[in-house]
């Protein structure tokens, strides 16, 4: 039979609060009597449904309860869904961060863009330990598309916990060493009692390829290329940026950036030393002029189709420097984001209208992920070999089938534990369980300046409008009588081109003086009463006329 | 050099109205003197800027204004996007129709939904011909995701056009003969001037599998399942159901169907002969119970994630007589149509957390196209020869890519026509070109009963309401003084959440009297240029607060 032990103070905590049943706003947290650490801070970019937010953040109601027990925040790699909710946070927790050079230079440019206090970032590197309370964290190096991207062995009173991060087994990284198989082998031998790993790609059979393997489609691409050629990827690959720049100097191109996100990771990863330029290789993106168009190269923003993007607008026409025409090669060297497949075809429909020849990854392989597929997750699990399993990073069909892969390589079905964000999952020496306890870990919306502060309402009525419009009904009402003073104002959006729908707005006045004459006489009226009368009848009246259903607001003034 | 004759009367015209330049809403026009014909008429489902509208039809506009040209629309397969807009521009064109008996039957129950006269529907088949005007058409067979396809070769008096409609080369279809190589080759001998070809798989290398190799891994699954086996796929692949019912048979498992339109297309193909169900195999959906779960299959829609089907409500526990449980196997024998990744995934992500076994496209091979990959488009090309060549059916990257396969397999550059809807093209016995003539071809939304009355204004309302709300500033003003009576009402939706934003209000109140005050004294006033300037100070004021835009309007109520 299952233990199934009330909360003692000598078990450890382990708390997801994102990255559980979602891809992104990744942060875990690890407590121990009076010690939290937390594993990082990303935010989410928001789903359909949520319109009109800019982002999603994770819930740290429970981190601001127990403030003072927080002993730091550890960062494995600088993307957004890593560090992106650090701004919003840490005006609430400010606990020291530790993080790698690059990462921590990535996260400073991020918070530079709001005007909050510098907090404290210790630069760390793969190898160093680290005592916070009783925590002794141990960084290890693993591959990504990031450099100086870390996992950690986090050794606790209860015993060793791993967590992989976002991880691939590159054999052949590109400026940067293979994942730290050794170490992790070695932490196997300790017995590791619980491990966290990444489940984005456990859909995909087989291995990742290398990121090494697109060099030479690069070159292949460079040497054929008779125009510009304009590459286009996430701007924090510096490594496949560094494939780009080295293709461009072996065929005596020059390399322009366009975009301010690939400018900003370009110059940080340079000055940083994770990348390397060629002195008079770079050239302004204001100076391509001056070369002919089989000597140039252009990196740029726009892999998924961002509206305001550099590739977007040279796409539109809508470029400064740039506008694409017969010659020119475009290199998607990016997969599409959920959710962009739409904005990145219509934006490489208008680059092949526009005369550019598209490479593209439906037609070539110039993209490889970041992250481990099946062979390397069972791999991971099989250097660890950990007693408990705890899939992250999914949704919840990419934890369920990281299970069942945990299953394959002998892990017991009993110690995989599948968490939602909010879960308290607790472990001694010898045991571990999803607890019925669960700590808030809603979705923090953020728009515009708000955090948090649009809910289900504001979204639902968002939904509505976006739908079938609005229509709002102003009855002026004289406050002697209780009578309409005048026929009643209608206002719309949305909903008919009002300009001809004249006669549906007047028969539309018609139905209010109708549905309103049957309370006159009673006064002082139920104004409450008569609102929802006068929304109910004209929705239905709408409805029938049009069989759309805008938001009908009914509005009383009484003068 | 080449010739720009200007439009004689002995010229053949093609327009297309839908389909070049998008997925969806096939519909081409055939012109020549005083006769026209239409090869189908579909729909297309909207994109995602198109909110809450229900679907896309052609414009018509041309049809309309040359009405007594129109011998007849020649409808090649059943699907909503070669059907789908019959019902809206029957009643303004109503020309005799031309279908196979599937097709027939299902334009039928499509119509009848609609309260329409009903059309003329004349049955052919692969091989028949058929005159209409100036036009000899002969239909032939072509297989594709849905039975009784035929593609058309129409002898004009310039010569043979030959569209293919949708088309695979399946050499091992299932429960129909192969497309019709033969008559294809024919053609071919005879000079084709035109072809139109389908362009949506243009990206997909190799050949698209054959619907048989399914057979295997449906008898694979219904092997191994130990629960129950509910199977999604689109409603219309006849064919693939029938495989599905095979397997049902050989496990010795009854079929119990869910959901409308699989409903409906099964009862259509079994009356007419194109399914085949043993009579003991079919069973009630209620009647489910009194089976053991290894001896049920059911076929359900859903397959697209679709909000109310039968899948979906399966999923989120609201299926009437199905309930999701440990053991069950979901079969999702479908990829997804573009726009619809997210709300799969939801579905896949709520079948997994109800215990069911999820078997889906990322994992398993269980779907294949029912269109042809790049190597049957190079043959297609190559058995038709044509001198001409349209590619039709995709956006403009498959147009452009199809146009590239054809240079490949030796059609003169100059001879292959990338046209956009509209577009008139014009051909004589020995030359062809795109005019520079359009005729209009606008998107027509249909939203509810509307039929093309949500244009761009009312689109962009929406748009700004989904992303912000609205913020209603009701003035109530004093005929005689100009005067405010009472402080403004603030009516807002979908903006902030009303009830904790009191002072944000308040403080707008006082905005609104401010830009007010401005003005006051001068009086009769400018209405017009107050509201303008109350619009334009109070979205400042709300932009410097929130850093969000609602759409604010102001209203002016004089009493």
């Amino acid at each position: 039979m299952k233990l199934r032990p009330t909360f003692k103070q000598e078990n450890l905590k382990i708390i997801p609060l994102g990255g559980c049943n979602e891809i992104g706003k990744n942060m875990t947290v690890l407590e121990y009597q009076n010690d939290i650490i937390i594993v990082d801070c990303g935010l989410m970019f928001p789903q359909d449904e949520m319109l009109g937010i800019d982002f999603v953040i994770p819930d740290i109601t429970y981190l601001e309860q127990n403030k003072n027990k927080i002993r730091g925040i550890l960062i494995t790699h600088g993307h957004e869904d890593h560090i992106g909710g650090l701004p919003y946070i840490l005006p609430k927790i400010s606990p020291p961060l530790y993080a790698t050079k690059l990462t921590k230079g990535l996260i400073e440019v991020k918070l530079s863009e709001f005007s909050l206090r510098k907090p404290q970032i210790n630069t760390i590197r793969a190898g160093d330990v680290l005592n916070l309370g009783n925590f002794k964290i141990e960084f290890f190096h693993v591959t990504h598309s990031i450099p100086d991207c870390v996992g950690l062995a986090i050794y606790t009173p209860v015993g060793l916990v791993v967590h992989t991060a976002d991880f691939k087994f590159d054999y052949t990284p590109v400026n940067e060493k293979p994942t730290d198989f050794d170490r992790l082998a070695e932490y196997g031998q300790q017995n590791v009692l619980v491990a966290l790993s990444d489940s984005t790609n456990v859909e995909v059979e087989g291995y990742t390829p290398s990121e090494k393997t697109l060099g030479q489609t690069f070159n292949n691409i460079f040497e054929n290329a008779e125009g510009r050629i304009i590459v286009t990827s996430f701007a924090s690959l510096i490594n496949r940026i560094q494939q780009v720049v080295n293709a461009a100097v072996r065929y005596h191109r020059k390399v322009a950036i366009s975009g301010r996100s690939m400018l900003n990771n370009i110059n940080i990863a340079m000055k940083m030393g994770y990348l390397a330029i060629p002195r008079d290789t770079l050239i302004d993106i204001k100076e391509i002029k001056k070369y002919p168009d089989n000597k140039i190269a252009i990196l740029c923003t726009g892999s998924q189709g961002e509206e305001m993007s550099a590739l977007v607008r040279m796409a539109s026409g809508d470029h400064k420097q740039i506008k694409i025409k017969k010659g020119d090669t475009v290199v998607i060297s990016a997969s599409p984001i959920p959710g962009n497949e739409r904005s990145i075809s219509n934006t490489i429909n208008d680059l092949f209208k526009e005369g550019a020849n598209v490479i593209y990854g439906k037609k070539v392989d110039i993209h490889v992920s970041g992250h481990a597929s099946q062979e390397e997750l069972k791999m991971m699990l099989n250097l660890l070999a950990p007693k408990f399993f705890i899939p992250v990073h999914g949704e919840y069909r990419h934890l369920h089938l990281h299970g069942e892969l945990a299953k394959s390589v002998g892990i017991k079905k009993e110690n995989i534990i599948i968490a939602e964000d909010g879960n308290v999952l607790e472990f001694g020496p010898n045991f571990g369980q999803k607890t019925t306890k669960k700590v808030p870990a809603s979705y923090v919306m953020v728009d515009g300046l708000g955090v948090g502060d649009v809910g289900n309402i504001v979204l639902r009525d968002r939904h509505v409008m976006a739908k079938d419009g609005i229509f709002v009904v102003i009855m002026t009402i004289d406050k002697a009588t209780g009578k309409m003073i005048t026929s009643p104002d209608i206002i719309s959006r949305g909903f008919v081109y009002m300009r001809e729908s004249e006669d549906l707005i007047r028969r539309t006045r018609e139905e209010v003086k109708n549905s309103l004459e049957v309370r006159n006489g009673q006064y002082p009226a139920n104004w409450t009463f008569i609102k929802n009368k006068i929304r109910d009848d004209i929705s239905e009246f709408l409805y029938n006329q049009t069989k759309r259903r805008p938001m009908v607001l009914p509005v009383i003034i009484e003068v």
